[in-house]
């Protein structure tokens, strides 16, 4: 269990190293939604995520003999790359575990970051045994995308912020993979005004965050089809879900056609460049599955690591629904 | 002419109404460009251009008399939205004139700002004409797009926040079209500091402020073939053109590819929507034709309306030359 206490520790250690980001308005969105949006811009974070914080936290806090012999992780998206970036701030290697089958832009990308790539094929090798294995031979402290209370705390800062700079907010709203993010932001939220209406959202074809908050216990699914990469993991952490199951009142879900329409709305309105999961908070009030109107309500864009191609191939699947006016 | 004191009453006039918009770095730009890179994002301004500042403070400032009779514009670009919007605020009516065939998006999109819009066949009609008949009869003030001292004025506030913001500059770096955003912003950077180099960017295609500045006369040329629209216009303007001969020390040219190269790396990089013209100042100091290592370079990004469609034919025409690095 994390605390508000533990997220303000954070903040300061991140202080001048992570963005502060900024918190971006739209006088039309606002007009859509009958609501106040305040959008915290974490696609502008150090790694274009807001995966930077929790990974910065986690390697910065290390005792030194574990900082020394350095960190490594496992995937193929943003996580990697936060790690990457976070242990060459801390002058420590990083090793990332991705499957060999990994686009080359971005094991590219992950080595351009200072990191040692090892693949492993995902069809005959389990990537947490292969990563534990390697953690072990080589002494390095295995970094997790959430499941880790310094994680939590790192995300946390993000709602910490948003908070500070735009003032008191009625709900928030953020978006739900594994929940290290909204575990963090929902420990602020909820130690600011326990009022605070948090909601966090996921895909649709995924639905497993809701089902295990209305049973009161972790369930997991299939990998579901969905564009939103950052949320298809098959369940929530048992860490994070024990701060969710306490501080989040409710999951809603959205659709991958409701993803693509508000990422076209934040392309063409607000002229920033968003990925499907980084959409989905924002998707869930402007296609009108939460009601937000007459709030003052925050809501996380959580990251723009989507490359052109994808994001032109991701428009390309006409019609998009008609969102909130 | 106009002087610094210009630009510090139209700031006092836009205080509240226009954004302060943010100043974005970028630590791979930065090492790219072996400079100090200080973006000024006027595409997150109101109507999605720079163009707000000198359209609103023109209008806001007219007699009340005048104020009351309405304004108009002929436009089918960023000024446009931006008198309509401006009009809107100011609680006066705005005409804009547009040429029959322009899209049925961008009139859709200026009669939602609330303007009446006059169409006029560019083939047998003079839109100067259409515009002046129409301003005589209906008693309305024409809003210029840049030949106006508090057009100039208005826009060259974007290069003061830009400066109280980020601090003092060695260069400064500006789209120019019409002349008005850099006759504003250049009569605030040397009035602030005589020693900043001024440097403005046209479209190789055109090359006419290049060829002006150097014959020292006002010279047109045939309207140039390229994807920046906001700089296809024959020549410079008469008022802006006396600033500039005192003011700005040199003009840059780029070309197609190199602007698509840039907007390509503000998408992937910082996640930003900029459109063809707003690129132009980055695009000169990333593509090398404008040597700025070392120094602290204030650079605008002028507007990022393109729309999805034409922003992914423009990126479609591969392959994109490699930018400084």
């Amino acid at each position: 269990m994390i605390e508000l206490e533990d997220v303000r520790r954070a903040a300061v250690v991140l202080e001048g190293v992570a963005h502060r980001t900024p918190v971006l308005r739209s006088r039309t969105l606002d007009a859509w939604a009958g609501a106040e949006l305040l959008l915290k811009a974490e696609h502008l974070q150090v790694g274009g995520a807001f995966k930077f914080r929790g990974a910065y936290h986690r390697i910065a806090t290390l005792p030194p003999d574990a900082l020394a012999r350095g960190v490594c992780a496992f995937s193929s998206g943003n996580h990697a790359q936060a790690v990457a970036i976070a242990a060459r701030r801390c002058g420590t290697s990083a090793t990332i575990v991705m499957p060999e089958d990994t686009p080359t832009v971005k094991l590219a990308a992950t080595r351009g970051y200072g990191a040692e790539v090892v693949t492993y094929d995902r069809y005959t090798e389990d990537r947490e045994e292969v990563g534990r294995r390697l953690a072990a031979e080589r002494g390095m402290t295995l970094v997790p995308p959430y499941e880790d209370e310094h994680v939590m705390a790192g995300q946390g800062t993000a709602a910490l912020e948003l908070i500070e700079d735009a003032g008191p907010i009625d709900t928030l709203v953020v978006c739900v993979g594994g929940g290290g993010l909204i575990a963090g932001c929902a420990t602020v939220a909820k130690g600011l005004d326990a009022a605070t209406l948090v909601v966090g959202v996921e895909p649709t074809a995924r639905g497993i965050a809701q089902r295990s908050l209305a049973a009161g216990v972790v369930l997991s699914g299939p990998v579901p089809t969905t564009i939103a990469d950052g949320q298809q993991g098959d369940r929530l952490g048992a860490m994070t879900f024990s701060v969710i199951r306490q501080r989040v009142d409710m999951i809603v879900t959205v659709d991958d056609d409701e993803l693509r329409a508000t990422m076209r709305v934040l392309f063409d309105r607000l002229k920033q460049v968003i990925e499907p999961s980084g959409a989905s908070a924002l998707a869930a009030v402007l296609s009108g599955r939460l009601d937000v109107r007459g709030q003052r309500v925050g809501i996380t864009l959580s990251g723009g690591n989507v490359g052109l191609e994808r994001f032109v191939a991701i428009m390309a699947d006409a019609p998009l629904p008609a969102l909130a006016r």
